[in-house]
This record gives C-alpha cells, structure tokens and sequence, in this order.
C-alpha cells in the first residue's frame, strides 16, 4: 500500500452488492486465501487434516482446557484484541434480574454510567455528551456520518489499517465525500502530510483510528488535534477509539476532540453489545445546525440526545429499549476502572506492553508497528517467522491455554497474529495472563520448529 | 383519532431538530402532560409529595421488596410488556465467559441460533434468512428501510399504536413515503379499508404492527397477508412482531410473510440488546435488486447477509462484533422454547390473556381493545377508573411486588396501564406471576377506593 492521498472512488463504483470480500471474514485459527481456499502449513496439507476437523479440535481443547483465573468456568484466557477477559463482577452483573428501562433504579443506575463516562474520557465540559446505545463501535460510525456529517460533505479518513477502510465506506454510504490518507502497512499518516491534505480542501470531519485493531498501530490523538484546530479550526476532530478506551490515555477536553466512538468490549471491559460515544459541544452545535434531517433513525442522535440527557438526570424516557444488563456491567465496570487513578491504569497497560514487545523482541520477531511512537499499549500485532502460518500456531495455544486472533489486515492476513493485552489480564494482579501467554508463544513456536 | 388514511406529511414540514416529544417519555410511575408538567391525583397535589419523593420511595421499595420465583435476587416481578421476567438459565447464560466471535465454540451457538430462530418462525423455506444483531427492535425498522425499500418507494402503514408512527418517521427517514391507514384508539384498519388503499397506489411494502406495545391491539397477520398477496401480490408484507413473536401465532412460510422483526425482551425472553429478524427469499431478492446501495452501515445487509450465512454454516466471518453472551442467552431460551410444540406455548399465552382480561373485567375495567379479536395474548392494556391516574397505582403495586408499566399513546397516557403476561411468568409452572399481579391489582384499586 502506498503513502499518499485516495479518494474512496471505489466504493461508488463498485456493484453495490458485492458482499463482504473473503477478508472480511476475521480469521483466527482458520485462513482462506482471496480466492477462498484454505491456506495451510506444508505440514497440514501432508497430513490431510480437514479445516473442520481443526475447528473441532480447537472446540474440544476450549470445552477440556482447565485454565482457572477466576470462579468463572474453566476456559482458556481470551488474549485477543477484543472481547478482553472479563471481571467476575462484570459477568455477574450481566445476570441482574430484569427491571423497567424506565423505572427508577435502572434510571439511576444508566445516569451514573453516563456520568462516569466523562470521568473516562476526562471530560469536565458540561456540553460534552455522552451516548450510551445498544450496537457495536461499529454503530458509532454511522452516528458520525448520519448526525454530525450531511450528504456532499467532505472527510478526510486517516488510515492506519482495515478500519479506516470500513469507516469511509460507512461515510459514503451516508452520501459524505471520503478521502483517505495513507500510511504504509504498520506506519500513520504524518503531520505534515495531514496538513497539506487539511490545506487542499474544506473538509467537514478529519477522522483517526487512534489503535487500529488490524495492525496494533497507535495514532498521536493529541498532535493530531492540535494540527488540525490550527490549520483546519472548522474541522470536527473524529478519534474510533473502539481500541483504545480504556487503555491509551484520552483527555477529550484537554486535547478538544469533537468526537470519540468506542465500544464495550475492549479495554472497557463489558461484553460485547453497546456502542458508546462521548461528543464535544461543538459537534452538538454541528449536529443542531443541520440543513437536512439526520440520516439514520436507530442511530439518530434528534432520538437520542434527549433521552441521554434524561437518563443522565435520572428521568424516565424512552426512545428504543436499552439493554439493562449490559448498562448495569458498564457500571460495574466503570467503577472498577474509576476507583484508582486513571493514570495509574495507562501506565499499567504501557507496562505489560513493553513486556510483550520486549518479548516478542527477543524471540526474534516483528511487529506490524515497528517505530516504537507507533505501538499500541492494548495489543501487539506481531509477524510470524517465514514459513509459519496462523493456523500452525493458534490451535496449540488455545490447546495450551490461550486465544490469539489471526490477521485481519488483507494485504498479510496470512502472516502474522494479534496478541490483545487490556483490561483485567494487564491490571488484575492475581491473573497470570500476560505471562503464560508470552510463555505459551514461545512454546508454540519451538514446537513448529522455529528458534529464535 | 379518525379511521383513514394519513400521509404522514408532517414528518416532512417538522423542523428537524424538533427533539423528543415528551409523550415519547415512556411513563410508568411518573406522569408528565403535554407541557411537561407532573400529572397528579388530587390526593398527591394535596400532600405535596413531590416526583423526587415517590420515585426514590419507589426505588427503596424496590430494594426492600422481598418476592423470591427463582434463584434470582428478591424483586418485584416485571409484568410490563416487555422487558419480561427471565429465566434463571438464561440469565445464567448472561454470564457466560468471554469467548472469541470467531472461534468455533460461540460460531456453533451462533450458528445454531439461527437454525432454531427458523422453527421458531415456522419456516422450512431454505431462502428464509434469519438476522440477529446487537440493537433493539427498533433496529429491525431501519433494516427494512434501508434494504428492502428504497428512497421515493412507497409504504402503506397501518396503524394500531404509537409504533406505527414510530415506524412511518423510521420510512422517512429513510426517504420513503409512509401513508399511514389508521383505526380508531382500541382498534385496527380494516380488510376493507385496506383493500382500498392498497388498490388506490402501488406499494413495495405494507407495514404491520402485530401487536403494538402502546394499545395491545392485536392485529390478523394471516388474514391481512391474505388480502396483499391477492390484491398487491407485489406489495411485500412487512410484520413488526416485537410484542407478538414467541407469545402469538406467526407461521412465517404459510401466511407469505416477507419480514417479520423483532427484539430480545419481549415473549423470547432474553434480556434487551439484541435485534431479531426473519426475511423472505422474495424480500432478499428484492434487496438484491436494489438500484440504489442501502442507506444505512451498520444495518445494511449488504454487510450482513453474508455474516449470517456463514454464522448459521457454522464458519468463522466477520463485520461487526456481535454480543457472545447475549447469543449464548438468546441459545438457552430458544432451547426452553423449543423443547415443547409451539402451539403449547401459545395456547398457554391465550389462557392467561384470558385469565386477565376476565379478571379485567370482573373489575368493571375496559381495555383499550375493546373486540375481543383485536386482543393481543401477551398484554391487556386497562383503562383505569375515572379520577384514578397510573401514579396513584403503579408505586402501590410494586410495594406489593409488581410492576406495571404506564400509558404509552399520546392521546390517552394518563388514562391506563399495561399487563404484560409472556415468557416463563405465563409457562413457568413454579411462578405465581400472573395471579399475584391480578390480585394485586385488586387490592391496590381497593386501595384507592375504587369499587369494582
């Protein structure tokens, strides 16, 4: 892939129904090649061992393996980037009893999340908002493009890996002009060429994967901002910060980001199924000043920004039916999270990231990311050696006690793993399981024949 | 209300930006009039107790309320329609640890979710395709609008409810044009009326509320369907069942149904979250045949279709993360469900609709449907005694041990209340959920000084 600029043409010229491409499929101990096939280790072709029979092993190994880290079942350590390793608490408080979405104690509990939400995004700004709404991060997209974003408008996309992609396609499917900016694979975007970018055109939204889940490369939120309200101060700044909420540090009002989508079950550690936003007061204005009505309605925020500022002032309303459940595990959560210094946590999850890079380092091997400004703290993506394939590995580990993902970026899905640290594994003090995964590794490796 | 038709132009003259109307303020204990200001019984303005007071009372009662049906914690039993009563196992499931979405072990239980989604449908028809996504029922509207119809394409919504508005501002969004067919408070279009409409325009779609959750109208699917296919055999039959699925007959395959949404919380008995739906092969064909791209992201089948194929072929795919613990909850309630004919399950509902209704009427109350064919099985919406307001009861319930919900329709919210009477509160033999709530009802009007 090359460094440079890329209007998204493609997405308007392309049938509308091709459907997902073969790499959408997230691999994990399974890979196809584009065209489909199976891509296997010469090892696995010669034994014949079918795919199915692999993915029944693997089902097999989950129900045996006894790794115990907590009263949950014994299960092995979910290491991926994203869905983490959950509290006790948190799945406990996924079984609270059904209540009213509109009666007191559940409207208590959903305006004490979205409180705590500012304290996570270090927002004191009482026109900030947040948005708390049963999806995925994926949701959050087309909040950006349907509310803040009206048809013709023009953005710039930052590309850091495969969600960049999937973010302008989003933007032009809500009619917005996408223009992509590109870094080669592992690499971010660079100052001075978003600001010849920002310097071309009067774009609405500059948006930036601040970790990009398909390459583990970490974008610098804050010169970012900075850049873009010097040049471009019209320009909403727009963070996808599903991989890093939670784990990189975020001050939303100090570095004066208009948005920040995230998800619940990365480093904010609830399971997967709520979209959460914190919007900037400026983004709300944007919003207010619309020509057009917005272009989404389970994602319209003329729905929703009503009924979160009731919650938040624990007052009953009802625009769609939230998920009582997953608010009450945000709580827990976001209790959990809040009653320490959040810098505290940053600096655990920079610690057993370097523990992980060191590692990785040492076993002779590299990371997608490779200038250190670019790493993640949440995860490491990291390339296998020549001749080793995703499906050579991951089905040992998961057999040995841990869960890695595959490759998701297209261009080298084949060639390297995602080792996900967030959340409970990196700050439970009691859990082991950064160390046995970099252990497990390291094994898993040796036994496919590789030395460092 | 007037019967007939009703462009529903005034979506298009609204300012946009025209927020939340405060009827759209679900109410339960708490009631507010057009204006916002708190409605009270005399009684309540006498002692100046104010919404602060009575809602705290309430959510002290809450924790205090000692009503032990399960091994779950002591609380009153949620008999609003919907979120209902869970089951101890489902809950259970809630809790489940966290797993990889693309690994073996959860794409199975995906996969079969799906599979047994179709039984419950009662669809044999391999081109039926069932869809479950992280939102809420309202998610299902913007799929059909943004998939099936297309901006200028015309909806014929008939209208018992709050919904059907709610689903004809969804088609506009979405740059369709929604006429609404409305009946009379209690009541339902009928075929007659229908058979004109549909006669005086070419539709793509007609829309359906099967019981709407405002009125507990029930409205005849298979009749209605009938009368499409003969009169508009191109018009597709569009069923919004997120208060009738699992508590109300829907056989998918017989009645030539094209859609048919719906949500997690109501009679399938898993906590709110996610968004259910089963799709006709001639509606997918006619999705396919689109000219335009679907106008929204994160709904779009473009982006899911092949997900949910791969899902329920039990392979590892990839758009957006799905929720794994509400899956695994959605996997054991659909299990519950299914150990048992279908027509058990409904006949159930209808003894205790039955059951209510007469006790309903023993009280000398009205509901809202007042013809008994227009009855749904899992709700009974009451009038309340003249000079008797939801708040004079619905705190006194839940000190007894159960919750109903408040008027929901705009026109006559602070009139009457709602009973909703699905899932294990109705096939749970060991739950005395229904009587209790019908005797306390008794009381707490006796309470009030009503005389039946």
């Amino acid at each position: 892939m090359e460094r440079g600029l890329a209007r998204e043409r493609d997405f308007d010229s392309k049938p509308f129904l091709e459907l997902n491409t073969p790499f959408s499929t997230e691999r994990s101990a399974t890979l196809e090649d584009e065209e489909g096939k199976l891509i296997r280790s010469q090892k696995e072709v010669q034994v014949e061992d079918t795919d199915d029979q692999a993915q029944e092993a693997i089902a097999k190994e989950e129900d045996k393996v006894d790794v115990k880290m907590s009263n949950q079942a014994p299960h092995p350590a979910l290491m991926i980037p994203g869905p983490i390793e959950f509290d006790d608490q948190v799945l406990q408080s996924m079984s609270h009893y059904s209540e009213s979405h509109v009666n007191q104690p559940f409207v208590n509990t959903f305006g004490e999340v979205l409180s705590g939400l500012r304290r996570l995004f270090q927002t004191t700004n009482p026109a900030s908002q947040p948005f708390v709404i049963s999806g995925s991060g994926t949701l959050g997209w087309d909040m950006v493009a349907s509310n803040i974003t009206e048809p013709g408008d023009e953005a710039l996309v930052l590309h850091t890996g495969y969600f960049a992609d999937s973010f302008a396609d989003c933007l032009e499917t809500y009619g917005v002009k996408a223009t992509q900016l590109k870094a080669p694979i592992g690499d971010r975007p660079q100052l001075d060429e978003v600001e010849k970018a920002l310097s071309e055109k009067e774009y609405k939204i500059v948006t930036v994967t601040h970790v990009d889940t398909s390459t583990g490369v970490l974008s610098d939120i804050k010169a970012l901002s900075e850049l873009v309200h010097k040049v471009s101060p019209k320009t909403l700044v727009i963070v996808d910060g599903v991989c890093s909420v939670g784990c990189e540090e975020i001050r939303f009002d100090d570095w004066g980001l208009d948005v920040v989508l995230t998800a619940s079950q990365k480093a904010i550690g609830v399971p997967a199924g709520l979209s959460i936003l914190m919007v900037s007061g400026r983004a709300i204005e944007t919003f207010k000043a619309r020509k057009t009505r917005p272009t989404s309605y389970f994602g319209s925020w003329k729905n929703w920004l009503p009924i979160m500022q009731n919650y938040e002032a624990k007052k009953p309303s009802y625009f769609a039916t939230p998920s009582p459940q997953l608010v009450h595990a945000l709580h827990t959560s976001l209790s959990q999270i809040l009653s320490r210094p959040l810098a505290e946590r940053f600096a655990d999850h920079k610690a057993a990231s370097q523990k992980v890079k060191q590692a990785v380092t040492a076993l002779g091997l590299k990371q997608l990311a490779s200038k250190p400004e670019n790493q993640a703290n949440g995860m490491t993506a990291i390339y296998l050696p020549d001749g080793i394939a995703p499906p050579d590995v991951l089905p040992g580990l998961v057999k040995k006690g841990v869960v890695f993902a595959g490759g998701l970026h297209k261009e080298i899905a084949t060639k390297y793993i995602r080792f996900g640290h967030m959340g409970v594994s990196v700050t439970d003090g009691k859990r082991e399981d950064i160390d046995k995964s970099i252990g497990y590794l390291k094994e898993s490796l040796a036994e496919v024949g590789y030395k460092a």
